[in-house]
């Protein structure tokens, strides 16, 4: 079966071949034998084939964050899934005709899910999820803040967060993007710059925000903090800008502003198994109900990964790169 | 009598004035007298006056953040003072031979305390505690780092946590503060720059450090998260350096770093007249015994104002500037 190594850090297209290996054997006891539907390329992806990102430190070593597919033989120790199961793999390494995984390294899905949306649920609406529920206690009617509101977080944020009863203000670099996150539930979407906090307030009626996401760093941090009410917290979980997050000592200070980060891997650690199932199981309703959705740009066989990854890092894009290592869906 | 006072917003040595007003009368039944014999003048006092630091809005208004001296009037429901008992003010506009108290903005002092050192005692012995005992739960043994380590407050934490059985890292700008430091109790003190993080580690055998403070602001405060353990803290309580505090998005997301700020006057706020006691009173016990000491460079009384702010307002001192409203101290 084939599936995608890098054997040295680098440009992901250059250092990415698809390879024949053996295909899994027989599962252990406690293990299951998944075939992959679909996996996402993720900026995270591509980070971590660079070598500038958390992940193997032993090369060659296996790509790809998500995936999801069914599950193709069971071992005997396992009761809770059946052959057929769609699945998500919480392992890493998915980019691969099948995977090998541990039962607790999968989550089982709904029946009849969408395996191209499902490819895309353990990492960003987990992480919109867990920003909005784990970070700052929040009430019904409460206003959430963010940058790159465009992104696939961003676009989970707005939706996850509605669905919640909660408002958010939506800061992009583009007067196209207004009407665009309006139309998926935005409450207010304003172009990033000057008097940022003036104009957020303006358009929120000045109600007070205690949560703000970054993920863009730099002078962006800090006038995201400038939107936040005392004592407010800025939670950075990207680094567009390549920047530093910057935050003035006046809001630290004065203002009682705080800056922590967001990672998902520890964050999901910390969770019980009981946690964690109950999270994917109210995302995957989420995402068949429509309440989240990413858009995708183009699918690739694992064939042609080199095209894939070039593709998925060109700056203006319409949607996520996905991998179908068994064929096209549908 | 005399105080200082100051009609508009501006470089302290010009705005302020001296100038002659009644002096208190009877204080009121919950009330009290205290003639000021010592008042600094602190970095927080130039800022305030020069209207960049929160405090008056309304002008012309009074001066003066600190201030000791001894109660020489009584109002009738007060039980828990005599006059004569050496007291601080926990209220502002101290900067006069006499001032007005309630009875819950005077903190009584041990007899015999040395007036010019326990002038100094209600910020930052207060502000170096507080940030050791309530940002961080710290166990004996551990370590914590500072920049700005020469500082009043930076001494204050080098002996407070030398007292509690905690290490100090400190960070300073200048070889030849080293010996000055460790001759009062620092375990580690580094000359800031690149690879601090390495030095750090090297001088202090590689122990975790889960408590950062941050004086400085701008790349200072990233080169001292990056001294830090995953999942510590950077507490920043200054602005030397006019820039904004810096966290790269590998240290918040990666590493787990956060930033809060650490301001006296809410955080006091947030505890008990018994609390208040009971830090002002072993930090008074710590002024007594010697552990803490602040050094004075020159004295003034309130009618060389001019003089005085001019003099603390210098960047290369040795010690603070202090007022003496009711003349010379010994």
């Amino acid at each position: 079966m084939n599936v995608i190594e890098y054997g040295r850090f680098g440009a992901p297209h250059e250092v990415c071949r698809c390879i024949e290996v053996d295909a899994p054997g027989p599962p252990g006891a406690d293990e299951l034998v998944v075939e992959i539907a679909a996996c996402p390329i993720n900026p995270a992806d591509l980070l971590t084939i660079a070598g500038t990102y958390p992940g193997p430190t032993e090369l060659p070593a296996r790509a790809g964050i998500e995936g999801a597919g069914r599950v193709v033989a069971l071992g005997g120790d396992i009761t809770a899934f059946a052959v057929g199961d769609p699945v998500i793999s919480l392992a890493r390494a998915n980019w691969a005709e099948r995977v090998t995984l541990k039962e607790s390294q999968a989550i089982k899905l709904p029946a009849g899910i969408d395996m191209r949306q499902a490819a895309m649920l353990k990492a960003n609406p987990a992480s919109a999820h867990l920003m909005l529920a784990n970070t700052v206690a929040l009430k019904d009617g409460d206003w959430v803040i963010q940058n790159a509101a465009n992104s696939a977080v961003g676009r989970h944020v707005i939706a996850l967060a509605r669905a919640r009863g909660l408002h958010t203000a939506n800061v992009v670099r583009r007067d196209a993007l207004v009407a665009e996150l309006q139309a998926i539930g935005a409450d207010v979407v304003v172009v990033d710059g000057d008097d940022l906090a003036e104009r957020v307030a303006a358009e929120s009626g000045g109600a007070p925000i205690a949560l703000a996401l970054d993920a863009i760093g730099g002078a962006a941090t800090m006038r995201l903090a400038d939107c936040l009410a005392d004592g407010g917290t800025v939670v950075n979980y990207g680094f567009l800008s390549g920047a530093p997050c910057m935050i003035d000592p006046h809001q630290a200070i004065i203002h009682g502003i705080s800056l922590t980060g967001f990672w998902l891997a520890p964050m999901i650690g910390r969770l019980s198994r009981a946690e964690i199932e109950a999270m994917y199981g109210n995302l995957a309703a989420s995402m068949t109900d429509g309440t989240i959705a990413t858009p995708i740009e183009a699918s690739y066989g694992l064939d042609d990964i080199g095209e894939a990854l070039a593709h998925a890092a060109r700056e203006a894009r319409n949607g996520k790169i996905l991998l179908t290592p068994n064929g096209p869906i549908r």
